[in-house]
């Protein structure tokens, strides 16, 4: 049995989408037990509109919501709060094994540090989504925002931590790592990213590629693109930017004449294909990395399927062994003898 | 008379494809007159393959050629390559206007900062590429590439130059100009931007939205997006390798069955306009910034059609009045007392 705390009340369509999200997930993965933190009624209401299989699926009544106005360190003491009531159920209780949340993404990495804490050695938890490229798989892309200050010690954990997410999640034996600059050239970048660029090809266990650029991301030049979550955080907006110019576009030349009407009817089929391909929520979210347990952050905007693709993506990564696999990876690098001044 | 510089040896299809650009140029605007330096041989050979105005183009011979592999502090030296011999000629002869090429991207900057030099007061010159949004206009990013360090002096600068270039390239009257950041509230990023938003604020003729995010950019919130040139490129690069993967995807959708490929057929005209919507290329390039006169860097790669676009788009900033317009915006704020660290 796969333990995993869901937060029922976070995001722009809690409870509705959550719980719908989760009763799909429940049906998916007979393996899983789920547990909804939310204010009781609500969620009861919303499950009722639904038959599923009560032994697998249980409630915790939390009376308070953090929203994304509340400051990620005053949300973290709310202890009644569906995120931070989970928060504290995950750090307790050794038979849960993940957090799915698509709340505050300041209150989700808060409450991962001061709550959950850190694995043993990690400076600082990072967001990482996995971005679809164009070899039909994924690139990891982490930090993607919670840290826009970075050192390079920190820049070389990423690498760590989305390796082993690699390999947990996708099965990705060695993967290829790349550092996000502003050039491939070695001495290209500010002083953060030529120093990261050293000290990333002496490590034992990662198997580092180079510096890669933005467009390297969904070209898929690498399985996992290290940034400082500054222009993580950038390159990912600029894409999901791109992304939605796209569809509208393609939307409006559909439209633009009887011809093209008549053409799209034929073409449903390759547009909605088109469409799944763009889909950055059907691999369910970001992974809060270098935390003690699994922790997925769906998009605030989630919608049903992205919610049961976070659940599933949370058990994957638990069954695939995520956090030892972290663990050994850092067991093979010694930061005091790598980054002399760290 | 317009007088153009045109580097035909720059670039990765050079000289045939900067020549064929040219000829079209030429033919497009009457009022140009275009300087075309590169090795006179293979020049007018290329040239023999159109009829043209000859009594507008003179070509310079330039026996030397600067590629992408040359360290540009050192390439600015060669003086009978076709990109340096321009900057000369651009520096000295007061009737000509600006200079086109497709070459290096370095010794472009460098030819720019050493030779030509830049406008009075700009502390350095910066990338700035239009790049369509889904208003069906134009967002400016700037910079993108040519100062990976950054200081706030230098980005609000660059909101003063691209300022201008939405002006003078395209009839913007008060431009709106956001600042790149990984989030759109006021405290957002690292102290280069925290401390960037608080003098853009306070800036004279600048319309400052605030802070926007990567997927503002192809949105088109703003007019002009200042950016670090790391975060530009990465952002720029993003935006490019999601365009690619799109035409990619859209290209296998369409030729995925018999049912999509009869609806391609009803379809192409559509297409073809979408893709003209994602045609970086068709704003001539990203202008080199901050300099005396109008230069236009065009992408390595360009084709005839991009090189004719970066032509008219020299001719049409020079036209608006560019460099004045830069100057007129400087007057308006005083650095050394917005700034006083600088």
């Amino acid at each position: 049995m796969i333990k995993i705390l869901v937060d029922a009340m976070g995001g722009d369509n809690a409870p509705a989408a959550i719980v719908e999200g989760a009763v799909k997930a429940l049906e998916n993965d007979k393996e899983l037990y789920l547990i909804l933190t939310g204010r009781q009624a609500d969620v009861e209401r919303e499950l009722g509109k639904f038959s599923y299989d009560k032994t697998r699926l249980e409630i915790v009544d939390c009376p308070d919501v953090i929203d994304m106005n509340d400051i990620p360190t005053e949300a973290v003491k709310r202890k009644q709060s569906s995120l931070i009531a989970a928060y504290w159920m995950l750090k307790k209780q050794d038979d849960i094994c993940a957090l799915v949340t698509a709340g505050s993404t300041g209150a989700t990495i808060a409450g991962g540090q001061l709550i959950l804490g850190r694995i043993r050695g990690i400076k600082r938890p990072a967001l990482c989504p996995a971005i679809p490229n164009s070899r039909g798989s994924i690139t990891l892309l982490c930090d993607c925002g919670a840290n826009a200050e970075c050192k390079p010690v920190m820049l070389c954990q990423f690498a760590i931590l989305a390796s082993a997410y690699a390999k947990a999640g996708f099965g990705i034996d060695k993967p290829k790592v790349g550092l996000l600059n502003n050039g491939t050239e070695e001495h290209k970048g500010d002083p953060l990213h030529q120093e990261t660029y050293k000290y990333l090809s002496q490590m034992e266990g990662i198997n580092f590629i180079g510096n890669i650029e933005g467009r390297d991301i969904m070209l898929g030049e690498c399985d996992v693109a290290v940034a400082d979550g500054f222009s993580g955080n950038i390159a990912l907006k600029s894409i999901e930017g791109c992304g939605k110019l796209v569809l509208n576009v393609l939307k409006q030349s559909f439209l633009s004449s009887l011809r093209s009407k008549i053409g799209y009817l034929f073409m449903k089929k390759a547009v909605k294909n088109m469409r799944g391909q763009l889909d950055f929520d059907k691999y369910g979210g970001a992974l809060l990395l270098g935390l003690k347990k699994v922790v997925v952050k769906s998009h605030g905007s989630s919608k049903p399927g992205a919610i049961t693709a976070s659940i599933a993506n949370a058990a994957a990564i638990y069954r695939g062994g995520l956090v030892p696999k972290v663990e050994e990876l850092l067991e093979g690098v010694d930061f005091s003898t790598l980054i002399p001044e760290e």
